[in-house]
């Protein structure tokens, strides 16, 4: 089988992160790679991305002209959260006929929170002939693919409760910054009113469970708040002392007839004890569903970007999610 | 919408609980049920099931005047373990153009094991416009399903093993006698080489996972073997003393290059402890995913088969599996 022809688009730090697994990978092959950051344009991609050699291919900086130039078959986009910011790069991809797998958060389920244009991107799609699919590890897996993956051994549901507890010293230190680690309060809700301190997707997650069983949510909430440090933290970056912000704990809430019926909670802090991914499910059976440690969020969304790949191609051509098409896996031929 | 119509052929142990859980949901109505044994011809459906009350249909023995009769959308085959057994039953199905959801072992990936009948039945339903699919919990989802699902996160994938902890304590008696709890060793042997306490699905597991995974298998091992009580179990519904046998340790082995890369280990025995359904992944990252206490079968078997009944109505046609259809999921209306 020929290798797939791969541009990447976006080359923030989790972009980067899918052109080192892209290279890794056996049946891909990245032929181009796009960002309009000055000072990225025109450096080799291997070592833009921290590779120690050169791969020959330059950041180029117009989409449609590295389209036209490399034929690529999959286009990933990695650019921004937001599904405004992201939708003309798409449009102009899929103009191309080209299909298309983004880290966009927001498009993880977007039918609920932006109608209009999730409608017109299905259609640019279908007349391109062509699959869209947003995916990451959150939103895009550990809190709506999986918990939804399991209610199919399930005669009732009657609540969903997920829950993402990290730990973030171990993690790199923008994301250390980006859930306030070392902040005062006061700076903690400067940046949250600014919005920065925000992890996108809990409420997409919510509408991708609600719609694909069936329920009506009247109302869902996404609900920010800083996790306090009670003692002296000094796993992380910098020391936290008592009464600084040690990360974020931010909960989604789904209501059916005024019950709550979907629980997201996000948590993540420095010095967190017992990091876990946790999906529980009240129904019959009851599950839950437990995975000690948790999941390393970088290295899962990079690498379920990487494997939607080879689903996209042969997926039913239009805006697809997680929850309407075959289950990515990861591919390769062991020799 | 209009209700779901649906015929249920097989009414052993599973197809009755099948037929309970059709008769709670919404959205599915019940408009037949087959059996071909003489005990079970012509009484009520509602209370051969073990329901308090009639419901007002009778189990029929010609399969083919049913469909007639009262033009099924989805018929559920739950009969026989044996791909060949069942097949004759599913191509009767598809002639009338009615889409298949089976609990057959060996159909759910049949496609290494059953080439010819695969094909057949593949074609079979692609000319009639109809999708079929085998699925269970076991094999069909806990041992197959699930584990690709996480190779989703994953950039490497070298190993699989996924482990069936269960307490067959709490199960019904023909599940406890079926797995040789209270026999002697010789009894364990002879039933062994009968055939009767085999579980069947773990060869068919280790293909669905090696297919999707593009690993090709050289060879694979499906190895039963007696668990022996050392010291007096009570917990069972007869007492086991010491050296009888307790339950069965059955373990399945997918090789390629002489490693062992995929293992699946299913025990079922009564009073076991620490009962579980565990997924590893070795790879990048590494995964483990634990279910304490474990997912009773019989529910969940009949819940995903229910469950299935959605989504083989939209499924593209043909002989699909687990992995190469949209995730079955739950489905209500919570009003």
């Amino acid at each position: 089988m020929e290798a797939i022809r791969v541009i990447q688009v976006g080359l923030g730090p989790i972009g980067q992160g899918i052109v080192k697994f892209l290279l890794e990978r056996e049946g891909l092959e990245l032929v181009a790679a796009v960002d309009t950051a000055a000072d990225k344009i025109g450096r080799d991609v291997g070592q833009l991305c921290g590779l120690d050699k050169k791969i020959g291919i330059k950041v180029r900086d117009n989409l449609s002209e590295t389209i036209e130039d490399t034929n690529p078959d999959v286009a990933i986009v990695s650019t921004a959260s937001s599904m405004e910011k992201v939708a003309p790069l798409i449009e102009q991809i899929l103009s191309a006929s080209v299909a298309v797998v983004t880290t966009c958060e927001e498009m993880a389920y977007p039918w609920m929170t932006q109608g209009a244009l999730s409608k017109r991107l299905d259609e640019s799609a279908r007349k391109a002939g062509v699959a869209v699919l947003a995916t990451g590890v959150n939103p895009g897996f550990l809190m709506d693919f999986l918990p939804l993956c399991f209610t199919a051994i399930c005669q009732k549901v009657e609540k969903i409760k997920v829950q993402r507890i990290q730990d973030a010293s171990t993690r790199r230190v923008p994301f250390q910054q980006k859930i306030g680690a070392g902040l005062t309060l006061e700076q903690f809700e400067a940046k949250r009113q600014s919005g920065t301190i925000r992890h996108v997707g809990l409420t997409e997650s919510m509408h991708m469970i609600a719609a694909r069983l069936g329920w009506k949510l009247e109302k869902t909430e996404d609900v920010l708040e800083p996790v306090v440090a009670v003692k002296e933290i000094t796993s992380g970056y910098i020391p936290i002392k008592p009464g600084m912000v040690a990360g974020v704990r931010q909960s989604g809430k789904g209501y059916v007839n005024g019950e709550e019926v979907i629980t997201l909670e996000f948590v993540a802090t420095v010095g967190q004890n017992d990091p876990a991914d946790v999906v529980e499910i009240d129904g019959q059976p009851k599950i839950k569903s437990i995975i000690p440690g948790g999941i390393n969020g970088d290295v899962a969304t990079c690498a379920i970007a990487v494997n939607a790949i080879s689903s996209i191609i042969s997926a039913e051509p239009g805006l697809r999610t997680m929850a309407d098409m075959p289950p990515i896996t990861f591919f390769n031929t062991l020799t």
